[in-house]
C-alpha cells in the first residue's frame, strides 16, 4: 500500500472514532485523490479529437425528448416543454411508477400525448435506447447525471443534464470524451445564464461597458436545511441530505459560476488556471439532525455523521489573471444569493444583496437609470421571449428561456450556448474543491477540457442569427406555472 | 546560493525582462521568505512574556499626547483630540515644518496652548525621547509604523499607531515583544471597530443574536486609483503609491478585517490558523501611469512597474472553523465598500452594498425593525459618545468615538479595547498574504502572537464600567470638521 492511500485511511478512520465519541473532527472526504488528477492530466494530453465548440449538429425538425427524473424539477420540465412547438414529449421516466402517471397527468393538462413510460432503477438506459429519441433531458439526482448523458450520447441522443454534470474528474473526462466521439451535444441545463440581470450584465460586458472583467463573484447561498435537506418529502431517499455527508466542499458551483464563467469566455478566449477552497466547518446540519433524531427515529441515520461545512468559498485563477470567487452554504439561516459581481476597469454589476446594482463610477445607479439599461442592453433572445417567459414563469422565467433556447438551437443547427466543455470546467470545481479543502487549501491546477482549444473558440453567440423559429403554444390563465 | 533564492532572483529577472517587452508578468515580491517564516515560529515558541491582553497600565490624569505624522490624516487627529477634556496636546512632528506650523494653527482655533515641535527625518526620535508625553499617536506613512511604536515603547510612553501596525511578520513580533517587555500599550487605530453598525453587529454577536458566527467577510474596496494614488498632492513622495508597487498582496487588511474579528474573538477565544490569497492581474494601475506619464514627465518613473494586481482576496480559516473572507482593490473604479458580513446559525447582517441589512430568517429586516435594533442595542460607548461624535464628524464619527475611547481607557486605567497581539494578528495578513500569492495561493499558516493566551483572553469590554469619566469640550459650530 502506499504511503499516501495508507494516511487517506488512516485519516478517514480517525475521523470516524472522533464521530463516536462526538468530538469535531475533519471529516472522512472522497476529495480527488494523486492517482485521479493524474489520470486526469494524461487525459489532457490526449489532446482534443473534435471541437464540440461551436459545433453545429443537423437540424432536427421536431424535437423528440425523452425525460429521465420526474421529481419537483422534472415534472416542472415536462409543464414547461410541453409549451414549446416542434417539440414532442416522447418519453418518460423514473425509479417511481406514480411519477411518471403524475406526468402523464401534466401531459394531459397541456393538451400533449401520452409518452412511453420507463420506470425501475434501470428504466433510464432503456429510455436511451429508444431509437425515437432525439435528446434526453436529465433531471435526476446528482450521482446519475454523467452514467446517463454518456449513455445517451453512445445511443445517438443530445444529452441536456442538469447542475453539476459531473461529481468527479473523472466523470467530466467521460462527458467531454464521449461528446467528441459521438458528435453529440451535451448541454448541462444551467438555467441561472438565462435569468434577466445575468443577461444583461453579459451583453453589457460583451459591448465594453464594464471594460475588462478583473474579478468576478458567484455563489448558491440558499438555506435549503429546514425545508428541504431535513424534509422526508422533498428528494427521494433523502439523496440531498446525503450529498452533504462526507463530500465538503462547493457542491453545486454552476449557479453562481456560470453566468461569470460565460461573462469572463472562459474557455473560448480564456480558461480556469488553478483553484484553492476553503470550508467552514458545520454548526447548523449536525445539530439539526441530532434534534430531529431525539423525536422521530427516521433521523437516528443522519445523526453525528461528518456533514460539509456550512461555508464554502472557493478562489479561481484564469490564465489571463482575473480572479473569481464562488461561494456555497445550504445550511445557514440567511436571504439567498448568488451574488453574480462583476468587476470591471470601467464599471462593476451586483444583482444580490438586491436591489440589482450597476455602476460606472463610485456610486451605483439609479432605478430609472438601470431601466434604461435593460431597455437598451438585454440581448435579443430576451426581446424575443422574455415577456413570454416570464408569463409561464419557473424561476421567473429563465427556465423556459433555456429550454426554449436549447430546442431553437437544435431545430436550426445552431451551437448551444452551453457546451461540454463548459459542464466539465464549471462541474469540477465540485471535486476539486473538495481536494483543496481536504488537503487544508492546498492549490489545485483546474484540467483544461478544451485542451488548448480555449484559445481560438469563439464567445457565446447573443444574436438570434439563424434561429428564433420555434413558436409557443397559448398560455392559459388557469396552466402557468 | 541556495535553489530557491536563486530562483527567487531568477523570478525577478524574468518579471523585469518581460515588463520591457510590455507582456504580462507575475510582478517582483517582496513576499515573507522561508527564512522569516522560521524565525517566527522561534518566536512563537519562545512563549510569552507577560500578557498585555486585559493588561491595565497605571491611571494617567492627563493624557500628554505626541503627534508624529502630520498629513491629513494627521492634521484631521490635532482637531479631534482637541476636543476632549484631560488631555494635552505636548509635541508636534512632522518631516516638513509646514505641516507642523499648520497644525499649531489648528490648535490656536481650538484654544490650545502650543505644542514643542519636531521635524525632520528623525524628528520622531527626539520626540519619542521627550519625558513630558505619554502617549505617541502615529499617523505616518505605513513604513515609519512599528520603527516609531518601537521606539515610543522602549522610551516608555503608550504608542498608538494608525493601520496597518506592521508590514512584515519581524515587525510584527518586534511590536508584540517590545509592549510585552516595556508593559506599555500599543494599539492600532482601527477605527471602523468604531463605527456604529460595526458596533451595533458586536454587541448583537455577544448577545448571542446571531447564534454561532460561522463566516464573516470584510474588505477595503476604495478606488483610490485617480484622485490618491496618482494624485502629486496626495501623498509625500508618492508613498501610498509605490506601497503598490512589487507588493502583491492584501496591503491594507485591516478595516474589513477588525471589527469581524473582534465578533468571532479572535485571539480571545480564537485564533486565526492558516490563510491562502489570491490576487488578479493589474489592468488599470500601469495602464493609468502611462497614460500620466505620456502628458507629464514626473510619472515616468511610475510606468512599467510591477503594479500589484487590483483585487485580492484572502481566505483565513480559525482554529475553531470558522472561515472569514477578506478583499482588497483600491484600483478598480467601483462604489466602496467594507462588506463587514457576519453570517451567524441564528442570523445574519451585512453593511455594504448598502443599505445596511440584518435578517434573522430568509429575509433582511425592514428599515424601522433595523431603527429599533439600533436603539435597542447599540452598546454602552454609542449611546453615551455617538451622538457628539457625529457632531465632530471625522469618518462619521467613529475616529471621534476610538480617539476618546483610548483616552478614556488610558485615563481610567482601563484595558485598551484594541491591544498589540490585535495590531498583530490583523495587520500580518499583509505579509503572509503576500507569501501566499507569491506561491501560487498555496497554503500559509498565521502565527499565534498571543501564544497560546487566546485560549484563556477575555473578549473585548463592550460595557463602560470603571471609564466614562472624559469630557468633551464645546463643538463651536464654526469649528466642526
Amino acid at each position: 500500500m502506499n504511503p499516501d492511500r495508507r494516511k487517506f485511511l488512516k485519516r478517514i478512520a480517525v475521523g470516524s472514532g472522533m464521530l463516536v465519541t462526538g468530538i469535531p473532527a475533519l471529516p472522512a472526504t472522497f476529495a480527488v485523490t494523486d492517482d485521479q488528477m493524474d489520470r486526469s492530466i494524461s487525459r489532457e494530453n490526449n489532446g482534443q479529437r473534435f471541437n464540440m465548440c461551436g459545433y453545429a449538429a443537423p437540424k432536427i425538425e421536431t424535437v423528440r425528448i425523452g425525460i429521465i427524473g420526474l421529481g419537483q424539477r422534472g415534472s416542472e420540465a415536462v409543464e414547461r416543454l410541453s409549451y414549446l412547438n416542434g417539440v414532442e414529449i416522447v418519453a418518460l421516466c423514473d425509479k417511481y411508477a406514480d411519477r411518471v402517471a403524475k406526468s402523464q397527468k401534466t401531459l394531459e393538462k397541456m393538451q400533449r400525448p401520452r409518452a412511453k413510460e420507463y420506470t425501475g432503477v434501470e428504466g433510464w438506459k432503456a429510455l436511451c435506447e429508444n431509437n425515437n429519441i432525439d435528446l434526453v433531458y436529465t433531471p435526476t439526482p446528482w450521482h446519475l447525471h454523467t452514467s446517463i448523458a454518456v449513455y445517451a450520447m453512445k445511443n445517438g441522443k443530445h444529452a441536456a443534464v442538469e447542475v453539476p454534470a459531473a461529481k468527479t474528474i473523472d466523470e467530466c473526462w467521460e462527458l467531454v470524451e464521449t461528446s467528441e466521439k459521438t458528435k453529440k451535444h451535451c448541454m448541462m441545463l444551467e438555467n441561472c445564464c438565462y435569468d434577466f440581470f445575468e443577461l444583461l450584465t453579459l451583453n453589457m460586458t460583451r459591448q465594453g461597458m464594464f471594460g475588462e472583467i478583473i474579478h468576478a463573484e458567484g455563489a448558491y447561498i440558499h438555506d435549503l436545511s429546514k425545508d428541504w435537506l431535513f424534509n422526508k418529502n422533498a428528494y427521494a431517499d433523502m439523496w440531498r441530505l446525503k450529498e452533504n455527508i462526507g463530500h465538503n466542499g462547493n457542491l453545486y458551483p454552476t449557479h453562481g459560476l456560470g453566468p461569470i464563467a460565460q461573462c469572463l469566455n472562459i474557455n473560448r478566449g480564456d480558461k480556469f488556471d488553478h483553484l484553492v477552497s476553503m470550508s467552514s466547518n458545520d454548526f447548523t446540519l449536525n445539530n439539526m439532525a441530532r434534534d430531529l433524531a431525539a423525536r422521530d427515529e427516521f433521523f437516528k441515520d443522519y445523526a453525528d455523521k461528518p456533514y460539509r461545512g456550512n461555508m464554502n468559498t472557493t478562489l479561481v485563477r484564469t490564465h489571463k489573471g482575473k480572479s473569481i470567487m464562488i461561494q456555497h452554504d445550504v445550511s445557514t439561516i440567511r436571504p439567498y444569493s448568488r451574488i453574480h459581481l462583476l468587476s470591471g476597469s470601467k464599471g462593476a454589476a451586483q444583482k444580490w444583496p438586491g436591489p440589482e446594482k450597476i455602476a460606472f463610477g463610485h456610486s451605483w445607479i439609479k432605478k430609472e437609470q438601470l431601466d434604461d439599461l435593460y431597455k437598451k442592453y438585454s440581448p435579443a433572445i430576451v426581446n424575443h421571449i422574455g415577456a413570454i417567459a416570464k408569463d409561464v414563469g419557473g424561476h421567473g422565467g429563465m427556465d423556459f428561456i433555456m429550454d426554449w433556447r436549447l430546442v431553437d438551437c437544435l431545430r436550426n443547427g445552431l451551437p448551444l450556448d452551453q457546451d461540454v466543455y463548459d459542464a466539465a470546467a464549471w462541474s469540477c470545481v465540485l471535486p476539486l474543491s473538495e481536494r483543496s479543502v481536504s488537503r487544508r487549501s492546498r492549490t489545485v491546477d483546474v484540467p483544461d477540457f478544451t485542451r488548448n482549444a480555449w484559445q481560438t473558440n469563439k464567445p457565446v453567440d447573443l444574436t438570434l442569427n439563424g434561429g428564433a423559429t420555434t413558436g409557443v403554444r397559448e398560455i392559459k390563465p388557469d396552466l402557468k406555472m
